[in-house]
């Protein structure tokens, strides 16, 4: 058993023939073989032979905090959080939610935002910076903060105001500009003040080398809370959770740690849609119009040669959902006690609007990636005061069917 | 080793002699001892000779939800949502935070709420009815929406935006009214529709008698991450929370499961602090004005002698907190990637304003309860799009202090 990271080096997804040292962090995807028509993103390759058989298990290493799973992950170099560790709940019918609003700034993106961060403390920059509307944002200032790293954010010019105020709660300078602006300003944040970006650079997205790589430890979880689940439902914006899910899963088994790889379905809005796009195409990653969706933190016009990947792999299937499933998902979390924004849903909408011809084997996990609190809506809600006689309150409760 | 209740039935804390049946949960105090003057709560009590010695470690319970605590918790009648289990966080210099945020609705009361719907579902009432303007409220509708109870919510007519999205989330009927109406409403609903009520009821704060009960897992968790913590700093409003810990950590020490009670420091408004008043005084409860606070979460012109009890039992103390105080505190959270309601940043406002004839010994916990989403100000925040120029980028990161 050991607590250190196996990590020995960046493979290329483009060519797995093609490794990189781990350090330098690549973030603008694989150089040797991306194009500026394709690019291809890396992933973090281990000396897996040094994985013991109570990986799984863990005795004797931390149980809270992604330090939990920290030799099949890049060095943790940035202080936690207690990141990970969410709940896995039961809805009924072998379905269950993996709730990922539980997480230190209530989204999975603090698995991510810990591996990224820890990759800018050990190479020293100053700070990090990040494009990002929402959760993203929100995660990377605060593991910034925590590890005494300055952090800016160049989020869009429609923020919900309850966002807003969650982006500008950790310290970060926030900047709102169109998006059109939102990567070079990147580039230029980072080449001029040697901040480490950890959002994406390239016109296909490949995102930071390390990130994904924090995903892996949701299957981790998974794995270890119930045997064999059969499919993972994972709302879907560029893949690389779904990409992390589904390489957690594979490093299991090739370690024999656990008997098959369940069926991963992506679950992308129906105005977009870029990996089941490319995947009916037979393409690496495609670039589609997306249309108008309240999902607006899965609303992606590329995908990620990850996505692609990770649904190969693991002999899964790209859905897509409008918002009316996704909507009608929400409701059914709610009426389950798990308040999640509309983009959460879509993992559960994936699982409830599944085609005809689909079977699945074994326990259904859906992951829920965020809170209620991140929805567009948050923040018009006014409820006006009623009338406190007991005639009124009496018929309002008979009017919602309330019988005495 | 079991995973059943212990509970043996209610004892009165106005005299303990005094104990009355498990059924049917008492949710107006101990009816014996209480007068118009005086309220008196309820707690649980169990069979202690039967706890094992492994009761925090736990080996062979679920290690997830309240469940992990079952043998001392009221009968856990209703589904969890996998509440508790929340991380202790380092903030340097043996000081620790314990991140209630991270619970299925974002706040401790999912403990309690697990316990307090608990009864409801055990006795067979179709619904639960709830005073409350924030976390409380919300709280108890997913638990009975999860239950598949209804739900009644009598909130206040000031509810900010974020917060009244929160409580209609989960499909409970939501009624703002004056204060003056929460209780005598509260009282008509239960007896006319045989709803179960889960809020106080009585002119100093009794509560449930099964909801302080889930506090104690606090304490338990606590006593499973670190060695004899020498104090706990806990926001205070009716002191539930606050009497829960100490509660948990006594049953610990009886138990001989750890070698002492930390020191309880309940942290009050100073626009208010009825329990500091009450503890003044010598007196059991005391009824206080309170000012202008932004901590709405806990301020309370009443306490409860449950406060009293705790403060007393760990030989802790009553302290007061300004808003700038508390301010500070949650600047000094965000500063670790830690964002909390204003209310929820009281403890460590305790902790950081203690008087200078104050010494502590060991590890120190400061309680956070709830997410900075719940927070007055959000939803008020709105961010001015920025001109992308790189000119303008730059000068607006040097103002920030930014260095090339």
């Amino acid at each position: 058993m050991t607590t250190t990271s196996l990590a020995t080096g960046q493979r290329s997804l483009g060519d797995p023939d093609i490794s990189y040292p781990l350090w330098p962090p690549l973030t603008r995807g694989c150089p040797r073989t991306s194009s500026d028509t394709m690019s291809y993103p890396l992933e973090i390759d281990y000396d897996y032979a040094r994985v013991t058989s109570d990986f799984i298990t863990g005795q004797g290493r931390p149980r809270s905090g992604l330090d939990r799973w920290a030799p099949l992950l890049p060095p943790l170099a940035a202080p936690g959080l207690g990141e990970g560790g969410t709940p896995l709940i039961a809805i009924g019918d072998g379905v269950y939610v993996k709730d990922e609003s539980r997480n230190p700034t209530w989204s999975h993106k603090d698995r991510l935002n810990r591996c990224t961060v820890s990759a800018a403390v050990a190479i020293g920059a100053p700070g990090v910076v990040v494009a990002s509307s929402g959760n993203h944002g929100a995660s990377a200032a605060a593991y910034a903060a925590r590890a005494g790293l300055r952090c800016v954010v160049l989020g869009s010019p429609e923020l919900p105001p309850a966002v807003a105020s969650f982006l500008s709660a950790y310290g970060a300078v926030v900047l709102p500009v169109e998006t059109a602006h939102r990567w070079p300003l990147t580039e230029r944040i980072a080449e001029e003040f040697g901040f480490h970006p950890v959002s994406n650079l390239t016109p296909f997205h490949t995102g930071h080398a390390f990130g994904p790589e924090g995903y892996k430890t949701v299957a981790y979880e998974i794995a270890a809370d119930i045997v064999d689940p059969g499919a993972v439902f994972v709302p879907t914006g560029y893949g690389e959770l779904l990409f992390g899910i589904a390489k957690g899963f594979t490093e299991l088994h090739r370690l024999g740690l656990v008997s098959r790889v369940p069926r991963l379905f992506s679950c992308e809005p129906a105005v977009g849609g870029p990996l089941a796009s490319a995947l009916r195409q037979g393409l690496p990653a495609t670039e589609v119009a997306v249309g108008d969706t309240e999902a607006y933190g899965i609303a992606c016009p590329v995908n990620s040669y990850r996505g692609v990947r990770a649904i190969t792999v693991s002999e899964g299937r790209a859905l897509t959902v409008d918002d009316a499933a996704m909507h009608r998902a929400q409701a059914e979390l709610a009426g389950q006690g798990l308040w999640v924004e509309l983009s959460a849903a879509a993992g559960l909408a994936g699982l409830r609007t599944l085609p005809d011809d689909e079977t699945i084997e074994g326990p259904v996990v859906c992951v829920t990636t965020s809170s209620g609190f991140k929805d567009t809506r948050v923040g018009d809600h006014h409820l006006a005061p009623v009338d406190p006689s007991w005639e009124n309150v009496r018929a309002r409760l008979r009017a919602e069917g309330i019988r005495s």
